[in-house]
């Protein structure tokens, strides 16, 4: 089997494939952005320099270390052997990417591709871990993200491991990139427990928490639409095979499923609340993004449109099922934007892809399982000890004051009169 | 006639155009955050979440049934015998891209680009309906924008119809994109009125109502400008036929063309008020750029600088122009920026453009009298008629409160304080 | 020797370059949010719209008369004869690009990289001068340096110049982008001297003026590291002859290097004043970009990583010096940032480069003492000049207003209540 999944590997299709990892920075931006706008303006200049923290500390771990856990299709693994067969769980690559030449191959376009679909996901806990998560826990908590969790499951995937064997199938991360991060967030927001007056104990609703800038999160859902084109091209390329023409079919699937998944989030919860919600609506385009990451390249339009706008009521109806029931505090949604929606995106590939094996079903499920059986008890596991070492939460003063007061000793806006009140119950 | 102009199809030639694709969406982010800019902080989140549902009506009508009407060149298509000749105008393409191959061919690329393109046009009218549009109605006027007018000229100017029969020429749609959505704010302007305090009916000029945010607007210039090197550079490909390496000569046009207007916009601006206008600065930038769309590929870069400059200066003018003799409340100048500038284009590609046909000028000034004709009445038509079946205009009550929190039921800025006394007299 | 070192002028390599040119403006918006967002409200307007008329201005001059200064490897150039040798001193190219055929060429290729390098090049010495710097004065000072200085140096390095005979290497900028930008900032900040308030005579610690929206100043390192991935790609293929493959080691040593160098930042603010700081991690990433300019394509990536730390320590040990004991005020920390980093990266090319000739130290060496002995002077001594035919500096009353007010006429946030009181002491 050839490094990936690359037809061909002349010029042009290296040039196509170099630019769309060229645009996935631009997706790293808009998530950073929206983490930060749906969190609060105390807190506001320490969840973007988190997230600066988070995609230099990815970058730096995946090199370490990470890449060498990942590997890739075909090269040196450890096996074991089960049911009689040989199952690849672990590559044994060279750390610091020793002896891997940066000549535009095949692999190393591969490395490049998880270096920044790494440092995307790194920022999807911070989502979750918003307005108390400590800047040095989070770079921690990321390091072990990056180069380990991540890794392992992206080689299970994309480096030759089981689920590859079994015939799981993901162009561009919908498992390995939106639904780790996605359930890593949802490790973190038990441990890190809800904020400071989401819940009360007299049986109240929870309150809502809004935003404190929504223009930057409607305009961070352009950004990422545009860094996602990035990142569904190169993945579909890469690991999916996709000639160059074949990029039309994934790109206007990618965007159909986020226009879908927006519009269904605005008229759901226009249904529902007598408004469309700006956050939720922002939240749904984003899950159509993220749920449109697995099958981009096996949809019809129609299809992407329809799994997109699954992906929208999705979303709106996890996070308040997550929010009010589940009282799990996640600000900004990450768990269902990514998680939910990355995790529909890998079963609807199964059930709806054109083309697909008829196992197909069956080795999604068997990646969902994984996901939820292996990776959240890892990422959560990992977390707790950190916290046994040193706490990820903040002081409580550190909450009441804001973490940008507190951690870093400036606020975001300083000549800005910022409402000292505090949030009202819903 | 082949589906669309380009001179091959080779695969670096289809990289090139996908490239330019990519990057289109960054003129979608920058037009919108320039509409929300200008308008009022109170409407700034509405204004961002129609822009969001906007691109999401646009694409979806585009897929359902606007490629059917705009089709492409040498597709099948309605035609009126007159003047003993065929004359094509409209396309009878099957709805939904049915039987449509997303290949990587001409014409799969070009309903890409025309999706794209049709999501950057339906901006361009919320621009003029700032602050006083209904989102619901904003999104039904869309749907009409998407899949009726857009691709009906589009057809008439890139999809074989008798604009093309005639000579009419548009590289990157000075025209179909620029001019409709301009004439499309013209009508919404009409329709709406002005916005509570605008005019007084005691003769004083019309009130000045700042933008409540000039970074974001300026910062969306230079957002602008790199979509529009993407939407720009994919139009000359695909509809100018130019080969990969005149790509330099359309992107040297644009950007010269759009830093020319905006130092003509500063220089009028400071001579004519002592002070250069921030958002007319912004204004003039990006009607260079407007106005870069027709002739990019058929100017020599001194010819596209004076074209740029001519445009800036009709912007600054025709805005003040239209606010205060026309008494058309325009808050983001849209009908300016993309109408005038995108007319202007159209027509100084007939004048100076070097190496056209001798009737050229003719049948730029046939393209300008059919969307001043044709393309105005038509949405001013459909806008009126929607506007009869539900107010599209929003309740006093809600203008008075603001958007955000009459449609969506929160602000933009919930931490933030806001000044909440009323504008000042000019 | 042929007009760039590109390897090949194939279809795809040109694409490549294309595509890299296509990504700069993203780096140029970076640049020009993070001056914005460094500097107080009051003047926030005035910075962005000095950016956008600074690259208008840069674009125009260098189309004017900067390309026909710097030339390119192998044409028409003027000579001095010395210790027996021809030195290439100034190239003799026709003014407003006469006679340059816009087809694709290396040649035009490298007009357009330079084009949009000077751009960014000009929004380095306006974070120099925030709050203080006439908008007329800093358009007419950035002519000078696209049309002059820049020109020069550039020529020497890239353009066949002296600096290109004795083996000095470049592959992206680090010098003539980098450090004239930086360069010209240091000369800038002398000329405007220090913002009223910032020193005292008493002998206390300079009154520390933080930024007015971290946010925006830590999402600009984002796109910024987007922009510079095509900075960096473009320069090695047209300056370094790098083939299509190698970007993968231009772009990984970009990234690490601004991972690493935002981390050292981080860890060292951290180290000196127990709280990491937002604004020198922002310095200290984009410090890492800058160095990573001059070496992305001669690093191996654990190299680039270290170097990207040493330029993060240095920007923070620079900002700090010049501020408390240069009594240099630098609200951007430009010249750190750019001009030590830049010449920081320069420097280490010479000494860390693999399969570089032995002499490439003293090379290097020769273009740091180029830009210290002629650039600076050049710098300084145009812009005195300027400041004497009209003053630079804008009146103390415009300074007290807020350059918004005093020279635009209406501030950037009209409906945000700011904070009125002056900043504190250290």
């Amino acid at each position: 089997m050839s490094p990936a999944a690359l037809v061909s590997s002349d010029a042009a299709t290296t040039v196509m494939v170099v630019v769309c990892l060229l645009l996935i920075p631009l997706a790293i931006a808009g998530i950073a952005l929206i983490n930060t706008g749906l969190g609060r303006s105390r807190s506001a200049s320490h969840s973007m320099l988190a997230s600066l923290c988070a995609v230099s500390v990815a970058a730096a771990a995946y090199f370490v270390c990470g890449f060498a856990i990942q590997g890739f299709a075909g090269g040196p693994a450890h096996v074991i052997t089960a049911a009689g067969k040989q199952w690849n769980w672990i590559a044994a690559q060279p750390f610091f990417l020793r002896g891997l030449p940066l000549d535009g191959s095949p692999t190393c376009l591969v490395l490049w591709l998880e270096l920044f679909s790494v440092a995307l996901a790194a920022l999807i806990p911070l989502g979750a871990g918003l307005d108390r998560w400590r800047l040095g826990a989070a770079t921690a908590s990321t390091a072990l993200l990056a180069g380990l969790v991540y890794p392992l499951f992206a080689h299970w995937v994309w480096g030759g491991g089981w689920l590859a064997q079994i015939g799981y199938r993901d162009a561009a991360g919908g498992g390995p990139v939106q639904a780790v991060g996605g359930l890593t967030a949802l490790a973190m927001a038990w441990i890190l427990g809800p904020r400071r007056g989401k819940y009360s104990t007299d049986g109240a609703l929870p309150a809502a928490i809004p935003g404190h800038n929504a223009v930057l999160v409607l305009f961070a859902c352009f950004l990422a639409w545009t860094g996602w084109l990035g990142l569904n091209g190169a993945g579909a390329m890469l690991f999916g095979g996709a000639p160059i023409g074949a990029l039309v079919r994934v790109e206007l699937n990618t965007t159909l499923s986020a226009a879908l998944a927006g519009l269904a989030a605005a008229a759901i919860t226009r249904g529902r609340f007598g408004r469309p919600d700006a956050s939720l609506c922002a939240n749904g385009w984003i899950g159509g993004l993220a749920c449109s990451s697995a099958g981009c390249l096996f949809f019809t339009p129609a299809v992407a449109a329809l799994v997109g706008m699954v992906a929208g009521a999705l979303v709106v109806f996890t996070v308040e099922w997550l929010d009010v029931y589940g009282e799990i505090d996640d600000p900004t949604g990450s768990i269902s934007v990514h998680g939910v929606a990355g995790i529909w995106g890998v079963l609807a590939l199964g059930f709806f892809a054109h083309a697909g094996a008829p196992v197909q079903p069956l080795a999604q499920i068997a990646g969902v399982a994984t996901l939820l059986g292996c990776v959240l008890p890892l990422a959560y596991g990992l977390n707790w000890l950190l916290n046994r070492v040193s706490p990820q939460r903040v002081a409580p003063e550190g909450e009441r004051q804001g973490l940008d007061l507190h951690e870093l000793g400036a606020g975001a806006y300083p000549e800005f009169v910022i409402h000292r009140e505090d949030f009202l119950q819903r």
